[in-house]
């Protein structure tokens, strides 16, 4: 393990967070209120220890998978505990592990609070925990590799650690344009829809904020009625923005270039589509009564719909009350999650497209024992890693499903309850259902409980490996045979 | 499609109901109750029609897998259907969806029942629910087997696809020998297990029926409390032959050969019987205030753990009432189920022992990508066909039980009710929580949940692929290309 080379990448985490942490403490001066100085504190904490261990650059540059691994999953825990400080300076949420399940809930873009009532915090804070779903959504190593000045291959090994969906592809050439691409386009969109709010008369914090959490596809809200309390209009644009946030990224970079069409091969953006329109029309007709027009029983299906699917959390109707069946749906939207490539989370499109694919492959088999029936994704045929990915991924997510489930229930919920915060924190969603529904929130849980579920959380951002390779013991020999055998980061 | 065989095969299957038919009408003339009339006009029934099918051999033989699997569903369809018509005729069950219900629920050994109390039944009524659970624990394929004078090799299309679990391997090289075998052990052990019931004291019908339940792990009882009024020394005998029915046959086969130390080596075996002591040690742990004693906890618990990991579905306590840790372990005994080639249900422990070691070697796969690791189980090297199959299966398993889940939601029950019901139907369990927890009856459900829920159970008793392929259009072509390689069952 090249020890070195961590120390030096986390130190530039370290570093990025704090002058992103300058944010907060500005709005702190804009409201004059004086939270915003624990966040100007730990800024300059921050920025310290960063300078402090990318002091030196590593001399041993060897980088593999093992070690991208081991940075991501270290970055996010060692960025979350950072994030948590302000919060706990402030007094705002003194104890630790709330600090902490509040900032990982944010970098991670669940957006599952353990506030009871989010209006009584500070401008700085509510400012901090939409920022962290802006930075968690696309990922800090893919800001970081837009601004680093780095020679090597190894920033491939951690944005596909970082990166959502099953595979990465890059979109030209060279990763760190692909990471510029990626960012432009974020930044636009995210401005794009500041301005539209803005436009229909929402506040300007509340825009920021709002857009923030869209954009990451997060779910913080600053209200304790989250957008019910919006215009209609207001609500439209979120709506929409939600669902472009939740399409894989890039459909967005081939749109800037000249091959438009193949935006249409895109299986998985299709798909999404459809599970979009198909899920609002179901449940509109299943709330049908339930606000007063077809118009309106639409406007909030669909918002909900692109607010589940995307895994964002938002919400402007507490779908507890709703019919069973529009709240099944719900629930199945929670798994499926958005598409690969994009800030969303859940098990993603593809995913089930995937598995869908091996399932019918697996049926023909009975039927026709020695046929042989290629896969097919996109048009291209997906090779065998791929698909045994995919089974592999939704094996481990079971697995760790599962017991999280169990270690909930010593809390003495309902199963309803376990069942959907697990799926809400481990999916990035926010609300479940029962006690955590969009009315509820997450500080009912014990601490070893929320322990469970900031696993949950960062496990499910990361996409299992990242987080599971932190646990493995092989990992942490110095030796091991079979290491000449990896995959080397210096391309 | 060689309809000519199907045709054949499925008129004895009728004929074999026949005769079962004609045990409970010989329970009517012992206790002098009208109802077993009823049977003994079906049993007539079947067998004409048995013998009318079976008039003529098919001159071609020729049976590749995809006739074994059609056979095999249209078998379990047609037997259910006849099965029912006795339930109708004597106006005990007058409708015909309840009655289908209740024969599926105890062909597939499920025990789930649409009856409010059970102790109204007939005689042959109460009888034939228990032995159709007799019948379809070790099946009636294997059962015809034995008895079915017939050259060609395609017997082993239909034991495959009749037969519990990943893979079905031959005991000894001709099948008919296994089949015999595997019958010997069957009625050897239930005749055990009514010689000891009567033997502490239980009623001659009560041990009967209880043993019918307990070999095919059904769950059918004929007291509304199911084995809670019967003394704690036949509870006791119950708990055991429970779990000894839940074990692969195979090790008793080698229990009776010289190989005795092989059964050892049976991987499933081992972590079966851990499953069951762990679940058994935490259950009791947290009901130990529920019963008194830690003895009357460690009883209670022990007989539910058999009970649902084996998938009977027998109760001596109504566990929806326990702590929710202990309701969690229970819930997730349903899924993994007994050992493959038992007579239980689930998806098996070896599937999930085999889901364990996939998720294992991907996490290693991540650690060291170029490395090779080989999966074994019981120490032999899994093949890539076992594994991938064994992936498959549990995508499969999830869309259906998700799919279905929806479907029964229409109903407007909890989501508990939904996801229990199916979760019992899917695995052959017979209860499961909140409104069809044990005190509670699948009688609530509207007639179209009801065939879901019949659906569930067959596809949960064939193992999902036999019903599945009855449902893809391209079986019922009459031609089609690359036939030719098909896997002849004239072996």
């Amino acid at each position: 393990m090249n020890y070195s080379v961590i120390r030096y990448i986390i130190g530039w985490v370290i570093k990025l967070e704090g002058l992103f942490l300058l944010l907060p403490s500005l709005v702190g001066l804009i409201y004059l209120e004086p939270q915003g100085w624990s966040f100007f504190f730990v800024s300059l904490l921050c920025l310290g220890i960063g300078f402090f261990l990318t002091g030196k650059k590593p001399e041993n540059q060897l980088y593999f998978a093992r070690e991208g691994f081991v940075t991501v999953s270290l970055s996010w825990i060692v960025m979350s505990l950072f994030g948590s400080l302000p919060f706990m300076l402030s007094g705002e949420i003194s104890h630790p592990v709330d600090a902490l399940f509040e900032t990982v809930s944010g970098f991670t873009t669940t957006g599952a609070s353990i506030l009871s009532d989010v209006e009584v915090l500070s401008h700085p804070s509510l400012f901090w925990r939409s920022f962290t779903h802006w930075i968690g959504g696309m990922g800090v190593f893919v800001f970081l590799l837009t601004i680093l000045p780095m020679a090597g291959g190894y920033h491939m090994h951690l944005m596909r650690a970082e990166s959502p969906g099953p595979s990465v592809g890059k979109l030209v050439p060279r990763l760190r344009d692909t990471a510029k691409i990626l960012y432009g386009i974020y930044i636009v969109m995210t401005l794009l829809q500041i301005v539209l709010l803005i436009a229909v008369g929402m506040p300007v914090f509340d825009a920021l904020t709002a857009s923030f959490g869209t954009a990451g596809t997060g779910g913080f809200g600053i209200k304790a009625d989250s957008f019910a309390g919006y215009s209609a209009v207001s609500q439209m644009i979120v709506t929409i923005f939600m669902i472009l946030f939740g399409i894989n990224f890039n459909a967005y970079y081939l749109l800037l270039g000249k091959h438009k069409r193949e935006i249409f091969k895109m299986e998985e953006v299709r798909w999404y589509l459809f599970l979009i329109v198909g899920a609002t029309l179901i449940i509109a007709f299943y709330i049908r009564g339930f606000y007063g027009s077809v118009f309106g029983a639409l406007h909030h299906a669909a918002f909900q719909v692109g607010s589940i699917i995307t895994t964002t959390g938002y919400s402007t109707a507490d779908f507890t009350l709703w019919h069973p069946v529009a709240r099944s749906v719900m629930a199945l939207l929670m798994f499926i999650g958005a598409c690969a490539g994009s800030t969303g989370g859940g098990i993603k499109v593809s995913r089930i497209i995937i598995l869908f694919k091996l399932v019918k492959q697996d049926i023909h088999r009975y039927i026709h024992p020695r046929g042989i029936k290629t896969l097919r994704f996109d048009g291209r045929i997906l090779d065998k890693g791929t698909s045994s990915g995919v089974t592999g991924f939704i094996g481990t997510y079971l697995l760790i499903f599962t017991l999280s489930v169990l270690l909930l229930s010593l809390n003495g919920f309902d199963l309803e309850t376990n069942f959907t915060a697990v799926a809400s924190a481990f999916n990035n969603i926010g609300p479940g259902l029962s006690l955590v529904g969009p009315m509820g929130h997450f500080g009912i849980f014990t601490p070893f409980s929320k322990l469970v579920l900031i696993f949950n959380m960062l496990a499910g951002r990361l996409e299992l490996y990242p987080v599971l390779v932190l646990l493995a013991p092989s990992v942490w020999k110095t030796k091991e045979p079979g290491r000449g055998n990896q995959k080397r980061g210096l391309l």
